[in-house]
């Protein structure tokens, strides 16, 4: 019996990291987790596999159920492995729990449990219907693969990465306003590379009026990338209509008002999970005042400017026990710069005596 | 023939080597070089080693000609392998080129050639009085032993190294002006060991009046280290008495005016090879208006103030293709903080297309 058990869980974890492995296969980013699924029948032979192809598209269940059936295979009495617990709600595709249920899955073993309350409960509509239900296998693996989806459902808003760059002495920009260029050519293409890993980027009306910047995702060479994240602007002022971020190139959104939580619940709303804030100075303070910065990645050029715009504006900081301490996650010299990636620390644990 | 040259060759390397692991265990920092001297007898026997320990000590040529001597050795006829050019100046201890002709040596080995334009011309002095003398022989090895003191000599000043400490925005304090702790203790801890390896700590008189800085260099227990490199304060208002930095702990210098030129030239005077810039912010945008850092240490910490004093003063730049740009040579992760050092860049190579 132990060694039939020990049996069941390496198979059990030899698909799931299969079911993983198809998982990773789905885009990113993406309003929905990516998910992988394999099916065996009753005689424990793999009759079908899917992914989640990401929004729009069938879950992953669906897909491999619509594999077995392509493939005339029959699943009645077999096991499906899912990287998340199936969902158990109607949106697009009807709920997975309920199609696995119809196809008369004997038996369902998932890595992470569903975070999202609105999605979740598969696993007990699956076991209330009298199918046994194995949950959080390799659990770690599969939060990893969709770490931001699973912080922005757990948040209930979109992860926040503030991304700032600026000199040694902490200047965004020279006295007169030219910014260009505080940083170098790979610091800047990596800002792309981080554009490219999140759904939206956002800044305030004061930096699409000054730098009239197009927020696009871009090659080395100026050329477009294929995706592009979602185009933000907040605040009242009106964008003359020639700027540069209203352009074809990707799609731009115009939020007014200057409450950050208001901005996120917007982004939210439309299945924004990890929001670039590209700044100025004054949206980045708003949102780090309101505690609603996830990650800071900071680029810093050994350069010296000696005035000019801050890096952050007034976070009503006054003296030195309140700073907002970070911690640092990561440091890497990115062409002549640094770039410094850090969360925000709840505590302050700088009383050492010196 | 070749292979006698080239047996000479080996055998000088490995005397001058040995002259430079003598010359290593010289103090620093130190007004003086590093020095070292291996003498050989006319058999080709060692038979005296020195170095030089300092400062109003003999140098390395005497010290080695005295152990030979107190071996009951003779070295008419013999090589005197030595790290750098004898001197040809009468400073405290006689010319070291005419002790050297003085004891009968009959050919002198030296590495670096003396950069110091008054004690240099000792390899002529021996030339001329019929000495063949082998100049260069591993010469950047003793340059960078003496890498600081060269530097100093050839710029007939101080080498300059700019210590900041600064949030990521570039805070070298809170808006009340609280700047203790801005970096963590393995920083501060750094800072003492940069204070260690420097003759003199300089600041200005904002700095030693909203602080009260003792400015000595101290073990992670608080206690005073043996060696203090002497405290220097710049500017026109007086300092209380009993401010830290007069205390008995160091010797300190108060230099009146805001020439930072002026500074360097008095400290040189004093034998002052490495002064450590400590600030504050006017002191630094001072040294680094009129070009005189040489190197920038900065320990940027992952804290966000959006407030306070800049880590640098006006530098009087008002466009980023002014920028001060720096090359980085070094960053190192020092415990929760980022240390970078740097060196100001002549040119400004940042003109790509991007
Ligand atoms: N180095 C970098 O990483 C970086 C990045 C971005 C920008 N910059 C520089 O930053 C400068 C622009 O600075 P900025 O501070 O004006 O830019 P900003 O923060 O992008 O825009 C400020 C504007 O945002 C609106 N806003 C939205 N929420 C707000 C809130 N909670 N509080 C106040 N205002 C809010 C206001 O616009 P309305 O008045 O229209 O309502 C405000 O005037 C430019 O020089 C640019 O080059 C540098
Ligand atoms: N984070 C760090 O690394 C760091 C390091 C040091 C200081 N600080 C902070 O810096 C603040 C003090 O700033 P600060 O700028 O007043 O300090 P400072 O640069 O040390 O002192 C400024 C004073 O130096 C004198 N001075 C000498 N040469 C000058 C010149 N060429 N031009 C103008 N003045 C010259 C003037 O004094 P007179 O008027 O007396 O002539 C001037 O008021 C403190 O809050 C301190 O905590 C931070």
């Amino acid at each position: 019996m132990v060694d039939e058990d020990q049996h069941d869980q390496q198979q059990d974890e030899r698909y799931l990291r299969e079911a993983l492995e198809l998982a990773a296969r789905g885009p990113l980013p993406d309003p929905n987790p990516r998910v992988g699924c394999v099916l065996l029948d009753a005689a424990g032979a793999v009759v079908g596999r899917g992914f989640h192809a990401g929004a729009g598209t069938a879950h992953a269940e669906v897909v491999a159920l619509a594999d077995a059936a392509a493939r005339g295979a029959d699943v009645r009495g077999g096991t499906a492995y899912v990287s998340l617990e199936p969902c158990a709600h109607t949106g697009r595709t009807g709920p997975c729990a309920q199609a696995l249920l119809d196809a008369g899955v004997a038996r369902v073993v998932h890595a992470q449990s569903d975070p999202d309350p609105v999605a979740a409960g598969g696993a007990d509509l699956l076991r209330a219907a009298g199918v046994p239900v194995d949950s959080g296998v390799l659990a770690d693996e599969a939060e990893a693969l969709n770490a931001v989806w699973t912080r922005s459902v757990r948040l209930g808003r979109p992860v926040v990465t503030w991304k700032v760059a600026a000199s040694l002495d902490g200047r965004s920009a020279a006295a007169d306003r030219t910014s260009r260029w505080v940083t170098g050519a790979a610091a800047r293409a990596d800002v792309h590379d981080l554009r490219a890993r999140c759904d939206a980027v956002v800044v305030g009306t004061g930096t699409a009026l000054a730098d009239d910047p197009s927020l696009t995702t871009r090659w080395p060479d100026g050329s477009l990338r294929d995706r592009q994240p979602l185009r933000v602007v907040v605040g009242d002022r009106d964008l003359p209509s020639r700027a540069a971020v209203l352009d074809a190139a990707a799609p731009t959104l115009v939020v007014r008002g200057h409450d950050p939580a208001a901005v996120l619940e917007t982004l939210h709303g439309k299945g924004i999970r990890h929001v670039l804030l590209e700044g100025g100075p004054t949206l980045a303070a708003a949102f780090l005042a309101a505690g609603l910065v996830d990650e800071v990645v900071a680029y810093v050029a050994p350069v010296l400017l000696g005035a000019g715009p801050s890096a952050v504006g007034d976070l009503g900081i006054t003296t030195i026990t309140d700073a907002l301490r970070l911690e640092p996650t990561d440091v890497t010299v990115v062409g002549v710069d640094v770039r410094v990636t850090a969360r925000p620390r709840a505590t302050t644990p700088q009383k050492e005596i010196v």
